[in-house]
Formats: C-alpha cells, structure tokens, sequence
C-alpha cells in the first residue's frame, strides 16, 4: 500500500526542503514523491538534504500543474497550515492518515504540500478531497515544509503498521472515480448550470466551489459519476428543447420533444 | 504542562539542527529547550533555521553534561533510532508522549536526543527511564535530528490536546441539513427526474437507491440541500419549458423562454 501513497510538493522554493522530505519519507517506508513546478530542481541542496535517499530522488515525478500530478488519484488531500476561506473537511493528521490508507487498497492516493511560504492557492485545493491540519499553536504555526511531510508520512507508517494483516477485499467492486473524471464531471456540471440558467445574480464561483467541496466530500464513485453526469445530459436536453432559437441547440440535435 | 516538558539536544554537530529544533517545539506549543555541549552555539545557522522561533532560542540552557541537563526531571525518556545493546523499556512515541505529559502534571519530564551520527551514548541512555523508538523502518531508519524532534513535539501536543477540556466551539456555523429535509430533498430529485424524462428503459427505483446513498454519504448541509434544490427548480423549469403541450406545465406556470 505504501506504493499506492504519494507526497506531492508544489511550487517548492528550497531544494533543501525537496531533499529533506525525500529522507522524511524514505524513513517511513515510502518512495514516490513528486513535484509540481518546483522552483529549482535538481539541486545539490536536495541532493545533500536526502542524505542517502537517492532512490526516493531519482523516482521524482515532475510535472506543471497539480491536477496532472495526481490526475489518476482517488483520493487527494491537501495539508494546510491553517483553516481556509475554501471549504473542505478538515482531518487531522491521523484520520487523513487512515483515510489514505484505505484509499491506496485499491487506488492511489496523493498528499499535497503547498510553497514554504504560501502553503496551497485555492484552486489547487478544490482539487483536494479534503484538507490536513497539523495541529500546531496560533502563535507560530508554521512549520517547516519537510517536517510538515515527516508527520504525515509518521502517521501514514503507523497507520499501516497498526492495520490487520490485509482483508480479503475481494468484495469491492465499486470502483471510486479518479481525479481526472472528476474534473469532466465539474466541466460538466458547470456547463449543465449555465444551460439551465442557474446562475441568475449569483456567483457561479461560489457556487462551483460549494458543490465541488461537496461532491469531493462525497468521495464518488465512477458509477454514481456516470449517472450524474447522465442526469446533467437530460437536464441540458430539456434546456436546448426549451430554447429552439438557441443556435448551439440546433448544432448539437434535438430528441424527441 | 507545556511548561514541565524541555526537549534537550545532546552534543548537537549542526547548529541547523538546533534552530530547526525550536520552531519544531514551538509550532507545538513549547519553548523550553536545553543543549549539552553543543559543537557551535550560538551560530547564524541556528537563527535562520529557527525562523523566528527566537523566545525558544534565546530561553535556551546550555550544559556540559546531560545528567545536569535533567537534574530536577521526574522522568527522562531518550530517542533512539534503533535498539540498544543498553537494556531499557522502548516506548513508541505515542506512549512516551502520555508517559511524559502525566510526569509533568507534578514534576518535570525531559526528552532527549542525541548526536546526528552517533546517537545517545550508552552512559547518557543510563540516565534515561525509557527509550523512545520512532517507528522507522529497517533499510532506512535515520531520521533527521530536528525531525525527530518535530515527531515528539507533534505526539505531545496530541495528548495534551486530548485531555484538555472541550473548548466552546462555537464556530460551527454549517447546519447539517436534518432527516426531514433529507426527504423532501430526495423527493424533489425523484420529480426532477421524471420532469427531465430521465428514467428511460432504467429502473426509477435503483437509480434512486444509488442516489440517496451517495448523498446521504456525503452528510449534506442546509445550505447544500438548498443549492442543490434550486438546481432541481431550474432543470424542471426548463423540462416544462421544453413540453408547453403538457398540461402540467401550464398550471405549474413557465417563467421566460
């Protein structure tokens, strides 16, 4: 299950951090890290930092944006230093833990860092299923970014260690969408809005962030997105039938009125 | 209780590691750190990795011994990386940190770690009431000193956490939306769905159990049962825009085209 488990790291700004939290996660018994847009990387600082964990370095993954990184996750959480104007479940670092680890049975499972200084933008945390908190002081609760990922990566290694000898998981047949169908099924949802005329004087970003939090939240499955999105065609039909004058109506085809 | 924990750095080589050390201990709410014979203190290393955690820094003790160190302490508890030929108790950081916080109720608790490369020495464990052994793995088991430090200053402040009385928390403002609004939210989607014609040669009936059972999994709020409810009007608007023959849709009323 640890090679379901990866530490993602975006928009570092010092390669020592990429370094110590490469060693931070070797120690627990983990090795895929990846970075998003790292400032600069490779370095000798990371190298130096690693102390030995070269493996670790060596497997990096690096890509542009974050929803790449974890684009075939089912499960993603985003460690935040503190509460957000984004709402997300907040877990601590134990039950983000736990919720990883079950999550990486039978899919993969990503925990996300965001830049030393400025933590994770909110768009990068409305591709999170939920957030960790790390309870530290209101007086000084930074922490340092590789400290950040050895506590998670500690409760993520007793978590496993402290799990029963692996279930039989021959009965879980629901397959839980992956990031990547999520976000079709945002696009979707956001077209299906506009088409109805749901968005009168409201914001639809507001809106969108609320129901993305939700349906993250929810933790859907592959086939409840399928029937979702199949509830958003027909809602999208009705529109175009609703509105024959509409151009984009006759360019994509009527069905029956 | 914070007040009767002091974390202590025994013959520390990097002065990195000490400041990293006090904003590891102060992110968790402590601030009384001790250093026998460090190889460089004060250094410039030091103050940059401490980043500001400089109430830590400057409450600092400095001793030649750890026997000094700890001489007023009711238990002392030393971080190993891995067994001792010394005969001790080993404890996991979870139940060290317990052990300390209830010697600190009434007397004063240490916690100690050693060298970056060596360790505690075996005279040094001698002076200790248990080993603390982070649970690393095999292959790979150093970790960094300051994050060593950031494990048990992390394990602390969750059992102090525990114990202490529950806070007002006020701040919940969400209401989670109540059974009843549950039911009449699910008969709404149940109309809209037939309003939008989406039960073709489908079964009504499982299409609605998969549907109560990812939103009840997704323990809506009010507010989300409302957005999605509003979602709901505006797909019927448009599926009786969609039909002006039916009946219904003249009685129910069309708003704009």
């Amino acid at each position: 299950m640890a090679d379901s488990i990866r530490f993602i790291l975006v928009r570092t700004s010092h390669p020592g951090n990429i370094g110590a939290a490469a060693r931070a996660i070797r120690t627990m018994g983990f090795s895929r890290l990846g970075l998003v847009a790292p400032h600069r990387f490779p370095h000798a600082d990371a190298t130096a930092t690693a102390a030995g964990a070269d493996d670790v370095l060596d497997g990096i993954a690096i890509t542009p944006t974050l929803v790449e990184a974890v684009a075939d996750c089912t499960l993603v959480l985003g460690c935040t230093a503190r509460r957000r104007g984004v709402q997300l479940e907040e877990l601590s670092p134990r039950q983000g833990a736990l919720r990883a680890l079950a999550a990486s049975v039978d899919g993969q499972a990503a925990i996300v860092f965001g830049n030393e200084r400025t933590g994770l933008e909110n768009d990068e945390l409305m591709s999170c299923h939920a957030a960790v908190h790390i309870p530290s002081v209101a007086d000084f609760s930074s922490l340092n970014l590789a400290q950040a990922v050895q506590v998670l990566a500690y409760e993520l290694r007793l978590a496993i260690m402290e799990q029963a000898p692996p279930l039989a998981t021959a009965a879980k047949i629901e397959l839980p969408a992956t990031i990547e169908q999520l976000e079709y099924f945002f696009t979707h949802l956001e077209q299906m809005l506009e088409n109805i005329d749901f968005h009168k004087g409201r914001s639809p970003r507001t809106i969108m962030q609320r129901l993305r939090r939700l349906f993250l939240r929810a933790n859907l499955e592959e086939r409840e997105v399928r029937i979702l999105r199949g509830i958003f065609d027909d809602a999208q039909r009705m529109a175009r039938l609703a509105r024959p004058a509409n151009g984009r109506a006759e360019i994509e085809g009527g069905g029956k009125a």
